[in-house]
């Protein structure tokens, strides 16, 4: 099992005439939506500085985006940017939630943003604060009455709920990296989790000790997500191509969506902080290998 | 009664980097919708083919704009460009309808085109054919349950209807040009009509023997248009500034956008048919002057 990339890779590239995506346009969320796709991607001018522009397109291949980005650094907390959108929509209550991380010499916070027109958002406030903590991601309903949402503890993906998305809590572990092979030194949570029959479905990243990032599948229990149903050996994918082992990190492939849209799983990617990538696979495909990989 | 420019004017300005929207940026529709003003604006590049191109906005000013086009000459009926785009929400059916000009040797044709997500269009087909006809803008809901669109039979404001916005019956005319003054050559509809207790409220423009574009305001029955409720004798709105004296067509303020949001009409306009500038006044003090200017 391996995720197919597509021919036009990579299907975003930095824009030099553009200040603030002129060096790398990587890590995003994309949800699909009214038949499109929203894609919110991380973007660095040559200051380092990560905002999170749009993108729209109507096959999930060709984007077309706007020229001012969505979400720029706002207060102390993020003078060195916003990074690492994953957007959830909850269709229960028509909004949209962002999840990204506010970076600034004084630290990295998780946080949460809603909006109800994919361009307007207002945040919301921090999963938490004080402890290096990213990765974090809703879940696309309520579990037990209570949102969900991923984060990251080093090493691990942990988890935690709220009524609210103010208040966390319930803090647990989910996954820990193996003790060798691809995921051995870190693992974090990918896109929105893909509610199936089976389980959660749940694409992650994972470095090794010489921090390769790699992809893999997980499925988890839809009742309790902190159960474990199967984790196959092997990784989905790593990096080939060039712009994938060559760029502003070397080696590598990190998501940050994974929309299943029509029997389709679109996995975006960063491709070595730089561009991104699109590779894709069948739903139910992914799935038999999550159950037995 | 006058319409006061935004001191942010002109607000959409022709795009130099982007090859279809460098020269001239003028006619758009806009449409308020999910605590967003989307503007649907008529671009050319130097090759004078117009495109349609998509920019938001939270605040009716400050506009972001997509990169590419959202409507382009499709088929040869439109070979010289998509013209004019005025865009109706039909909340009964959460549907947007763009109302454009399809442009080509084989003459001008009146188009409706419809949008789910404001950003995917699907061709509905023509007004009619054959015939100068232009100016065409759908009314917000069915009137006596048929659909409403103005239309343009030089020189004077018409309607017709529809059950299915496919076949159009009952051609009728509204509004003629008068015999002297700023409306005595042609007239024609401008953006949506606001329903209002007191009447459909319209922005119109006309111009004079000079061509100087002028915008005016009627006032038109809620269950029969074609009845002027009243004409004030005087425009709301004409060319002064340099950019709306001097452009690619001289002496024009063209307006095919007319939101009404908190209160406040935003009039969006052409100015001299290069750049976009927006004009506003309160929605009671335009309603005051339609029924007794």
């Amino acid at each position: 099992m391996k995720l197919q990339r597509h021919p036009a890779n990579p299907i975003l590239k930095p824009n030099p005439l553009n200040e603030w995506e002129a060096l790398n346009v990587f890590n995003c969320g994309v949800v699909h939506h009214n038949e499109l796709f929203h894609m919110f991607y991380r973007a660095q001018g040559v200051d380092y500085v990560s905002r999170i522009g749009y993108a729209v397109s109507s096959d999930g291949v060709h984007f077309n985006r706007l020229r001012e980005p969505v979400l720029s650094p706002q207060d102390e907390w993020e003078t060195r940017g916003v990074e690492d959108p994953r957007v959830t929509y909850l269709a229960d209550e028509g909004r949209f939630i962002m999840a990204y991380t506010a970076y600034s010499p004084l630290g990295i916070t998780p946080m949460f943003a809603e909006s109800a027109n994919l361009i307007t958002w207002r945040r919301i406030g921090p999963l938490l604060k004080g402890e290096d903590n990213k990765d974090h991601v809703l879940f696309p309903r309520k579990i037990a009455g209570r949102y969900v949402t991923f984060h990251r503890r080093p090493p691990s993906i942990w988890i935690a709920r709220s009524d609210d998305l103010e208040h966390w809590e319930d803090f647990q572990v989910v996954m820990e990296p193996r003790t060798d092979g691809w995921d051995c030194n870190r693992v974090g949570g990918g896109g929105v989790p893909i509610e199936t029959e089976h389980g959660w479905l749940v694409v992650y990243h994972a470095y090794d000790y010489d921090h390769v990032y790699r992809l893999g599948v997980v499925l988890l229990d839809l009742d309790d997500p902190t159960q474990v149903i199967h984790r196959p050996k092997e990784p989905i994918f790593w990096p080939q191509e060039p712009w994938e082992l060559h760029g502003d990190v070397p080696n590598v492939v990190f998501s940050a969506a994974n929309p299943a849209v029509g029997g389709t799983v679109y996995v975006y990617y960063g491709g070595a902080d730089r561009v991104i990538g699109l590779a894709t696979c069948r739903l139910d495909e992914l799935v038999a290998f999550a159950l037995s990989g």
